[in-house]
């Protein structure tokens, strides 16, 4: 191979592909690499979720933004994280990477936006790590818990199952990206009352994010553009289906639970936009005009 | 407080102190913020570890440095922390920032590096993230576990305790910081033969980290000079001193410990330099000339 070659080349998930497949564990990891949270044994009835996030000046943020905001940030992406796997999250460290003429100021509205989030969603601050850098960096890992029996991930989904999101989506490029609130308490209310099959959440983009499920379910879909909810600041479906950080729970449940929960009291929190088919059948969007237009399952991509 | 004050003006620990004293947790965590790792509630004979370590391009590594020795690096320095606290390494995250022009090469060095110490320490790497950055960046959560009876803190010296240090101090500005093995084996044997009152890990330099042991246990220490084991490396006493990134074991134990541990095989390995004396007695080096210098807790300061 070309040494010269750049990680550009392979992109972020080809990049993550290729380290997933050189990696070995053992038995007290439930699930490793490649979902939202690595799964790992706990005690007799719930798993540990352990997760990581990591947001970056200019990429996920600009010092424009509010300090509060990027701090809070920094912490929901993990909680959201957790929130997709239907756990509860319990404690997290954070590692702050700061340009050394950071002002103080600054660096005390992104703790107090941080520990604000923290306190609303119960969620330990057990701990840290401060080094200078070129620009502000902040990794937050968290750890969560969910009862074995609730455990979503990202395979699952089976043909017929009806895709539900929560909200409504492509408003992040608005600030939606810094005020999201995880849907930790949706999640709870929904493998509490029904079967969910898989279940992730929208940080890259609708149509990257179910392509995660289809990926890893081995499956394909149908999506109806007429049903998929648009935040009143999306500029239009394509911030709906390719642009990310909506922080909305994507799910899939069989027919009988979607129409379970259609009739139910939490029709209200999730739509239907679509359904699984099988894998050969592809990943498609039947537009307004009741056409069948081929989907890429692209987003975000850091590369 | 004046608004344009930066980081800089409180220092690297200042900014930590004024954050731990906000942070509130719940009796789930044993310890929080100040050590070398969380401490949390796990099960009835065990307590877990959860440590996150950040390595920045041009702060703790460059590009001229092996790629291989990076990765293996940033994986080490958590392994460090779990050590300094008596456990064993379990599972770890890992969060690469990557500027978008690097050399696949380079990431498939540092990746090999990573995968290499972990099996050496039994380690599962159990997932990550990668995200565009400017410079290098790699952040590693880690977990691991500690018998509550071996658990090791900062906090516990003793006037009276006699300081001990593992391998030799100094040489980490040639190259040792890169190559350090972490003193999971040692720190594990320790724990099993003789009743340590406090450890930490050699990471910001001798003094800056007894100095975290005084601080956290409220003693002062006498450090003797002409015991100091001196690198080979290294260029002077006050490479020992005040470089950081030895990564190696520094620990306190009662007199009649001592005098077991010095009788016995580990003699080899751990090597006396010092006493904890009370508090207001200060924190001095006798030096070669049988002279007392006062010693400020200094060390590798990232602001």
């Amino acid at each position: 191979m070309n040494s010269r070659m750049l990680i550009t080349g392979l992109g972020e998930f080809g990049l993550i592909k290729r380290f997933r497949r050189r990696i070995k564990t053992d038995p007290s990891v439930i699930v490793g690499s490649g979902d939202d949270c690595a799964v790992l044994r706990f005690d007799r009835d719930n798993y540990q979720l352990f997760t990581c996030d990591t947001i970056v000046e200019r990429v996920d943020f600009t010092l424009k933004d509010p300090a509060y905001l990027i701090g809070r940030k920094s912490i929901a992406v993990a909680v959201s994280d957790i929130a997709s796997c239907a756990g509860l999250p319990r404690h997290c460290l954070v590692a702050l990477g700061l340009p050394k003429e950071t002002p103080l100021k600054l660096i005390d509205n992104i703790f107090k936006g941080m520990l604000d989030i923290s306190r609303r969603f119960k969620i330990n601050i057990a701990g840290g790590d401060i080094s200078s850098a070129r620009e502000i960096v902040i990794s937050v890992s968290m750890l969560g818990v969910v009862e074995k029996k609730y455990l979503c991930l990202r395979q699952g989904a089976k043909p017929k199952d009806i895709i539900f999101t929560s909200g409504s989506l492509g408003g992040s490029g608005r600030g939606k990206h810094l005020k999201f609130i995880p849907r930790v308490k949706e999640a709870r209310a929904l493998v509490k009352n029904f079967k969910i099959n898989s279940m992730i959440d929208i940080s890259d983009g609708l149509c990257a994010d179910l392509g995660h499920i289809l990926e890893e379910s081995r499956v394909g879909a149908l999506l109806y553009e007429g049903l998929i909810p648009l935040s009143k600041e999306a500029s239009g479906l394509s911030d709906a289906l390719y642009t990310g950080e909506d922080f909305e729970l994507l799910f899939t449940v069989s027919l009988k639970e979607a129409k379970r929960l259609l009739k139910s009291k939490f029709s209200r929190l999730f739509k239907p936009i679509g359904e699984i088919v099988t894998k050969d059948q592809g990943f498609t969007l039947i537009n307004k005009k009741n056409r069948q237009v081929k989907i890429k399952a692209e987003g975000f991509r850091h590369f």
